[in-house]
């Protein structure tokens, strides 16, 4: 038993996103290789941007813990890639393909977007107790931090969803 | 390459959340039996029901499109449990644990929740091409059936939330 405290599974939690953020950045690169579609492609560059500075700012997060940014194996990210890469195998119709990147892409997203829900909700109950360091977070709390992020998933979400419906799905029927 | 067409691509997806649901049907059982709050363990049991339909429910759609109901590896939920799992294991306290157990079972929901949405986009866009026998459907179009599974999943997943919030992370706390 290694996690005895709320406190060590927020951190607990904290590694497993950690890992998973780097585990997307990877297969943003890969993904954005393998799709066609320009508006598709210029979506996931961005994303990959923003996607470096969420791990930063979980390495500041990390920080003001006092702790080293670290990540766990994250099973369900793992998951989520290896599915992922294996239907796109069997696809050799680029349109088709583009339509289930895009698909793969938005299942990815909504983990993270559980997984910044569930940090957030426990920051914010947690408060004080968390213990971080007020001055490595530049006057911020960690729930302001992570809620930073998870407003910039949900918004990589919809701009997903209405790629899909405006341009993808259509060209891939 | 055996996936040819979006139709193709449809069925492949609809394989796995019949996969997937199954795996969350044995998953939910197991969960309510760790869990102890009296409120988790009670939407777990209505949940689980919920999930009993909408298996019935796909099963309904695989005839209507002429096929025999069959599922294929998620890989996706399979990491989802495994990190959730291997997580409770190593969680004495049973509050902490609760709360790790609701993390969990909303993370598979918002799985849940991102693949039928993507059905129902595509099954929304592949209108009649897809060619499901109508009388098997009882009136209904499969977009229908798989809208009416989304609207529980998210009314699940909104139920989850509240227990958290109101209960579960305060009690862990």
């Amino acid at each position: 038993m290694t996690i005895q405290s709320m406190n060590e599974l927020f951190h607990h939690e904290l590694q497993d996103i950690y890992y998973a953020e780097n585990q997307i950045a990877k297969s943003l690169s890969e993904m954005m290789d393998q799709a066609t579609d320009a508006a598709l492609v210029d979506n996931f560059e961005h994303h990959l941007e923003d996607t470096h500075e969420q791990i930063k700012r979980l390495e500041q997060v990390f920080r003001a813990l006092g702790q080293s940014p670290k990540g766990v194996t994250c099973q369900a990210i793992l998951g989520l890639i290896e599915e992922s890469q294996e239907t796109l195998r069997e696809i050799e119709d680029e349109r088709v393909r583009d339509a289930a990147i895009l698909a793969s892409a938005q299942a990815m997203e909504r983990y993270e977007i559980t997984r910044y829900g569930t940090l957030v909700a426990w920051a914010d109950q947690l408060g004080r107790t968390i213990g971080a360091d007020q001055t490595a977070l530049g006057g911020l709390e960690i729930v302001d931090l992570l809620q930073l992020t998870l407003d910039e998933e949900k918004n990589q979400d919809s701009r997903l969803t209405a790629l899909a419906e405006s341009r993808i799905n259509r060209l891939a029927a």
